[in-house]
């Protein structure tokens, strides 16, 4: 079921941050993703930083490298109400262990991007980086399972 | 360079979309991305999708697989005053040749995801599906060359 044509994933660089275990991470309903952490990416690729520093936020796309297999179906810590497809949560055990976060830049000296919203361990590989260019209007979103938990914990 | 851990994509599925050359796709300050599409997810990872459909928008990550080679700087056709490092724009020549796009969620039979949204060539193959779960409130984004670009469209 392999494309012959699929790609080999190089890191562009690696994520510098306060989390050496996936215990630390905040986790679960209103996790706070404010933690500071450092972009660095390889020498080599500096140079298509150029002119990053005018977005506010970045997608970061990044390796779960200490994640092996996956599971097609499970029940995430903060909903254990019935159990979720993978593909409509953020766990690390997914077909092609890809994380995607959403980080503020805060600023950016060479090969270095300071960032804040971390969410990935120390030394995790970066894969790409894509600027954020525009926000779905929070009142059109529909968060599902999540709204629902959220619901059940206020209540 | 390459890490000895890094992964080997395979494709979850694969988009059928409205566009089979990248000519047809609006791209450009502007370009609006309504075009209706199907993510078709194998049916080996349809379980995967479970209760997704409680989400009105989802992240679509998926590879470039037209696309050969990569620039880290490049001049992109809505943009001509300067070049921009490739990480600060939606190019599809990146180092690693992951593109992502946000799509609306329509509906669900099975295995086969109807969406709004899709700007990626027929056939593309789908890396990886997440729940979009919170917006960036739109007065916090600054869009760098891109903002500027739209301001010298408008003068």
């Amino acid at each position: 079921m392999f494309s012959s044509a699929m790609f080999s994933p190089q890191p562009i660089g690696y994520a510098r941050t306060p989390y050496t275990n996936t215990k630390q991470i905040p986790k679960g309903l209103n996790a706070e993703h404010n933690a500071e952490g450092v972009l660095e990416i390889l020498a080599q690729f500096e140079a298509g930083l150029t002119d990053i520093e005018g977005f506010s936020h970045l997608f970061v796309l990044w390796m779960f490298d200490r994640s092996e297999g996956f599971d097609l179906v499970s029940t995430p810590p903060c909903d254990n109400s019935r159990p979720h497809g993978v593909f409509a949560t953020r766990s690390p055990r997914r077909p092609n262990p890809i994380g995607l976060t959403v980080v503020q830049l805060q600023s950016r000296e060479r090969n270095l991007l300071q960032v804040r919203g971390v969410d990935m361990l120390d030394s995790t590989p970066i894969l790409d980086i894509k600027p954020y260019m525009s926000s779905i209007p929070p009142e059109t979103l529909r968060r599902g399972w999540l709204a629902e938990a959220e619901a059940r914990a206020r209540s």
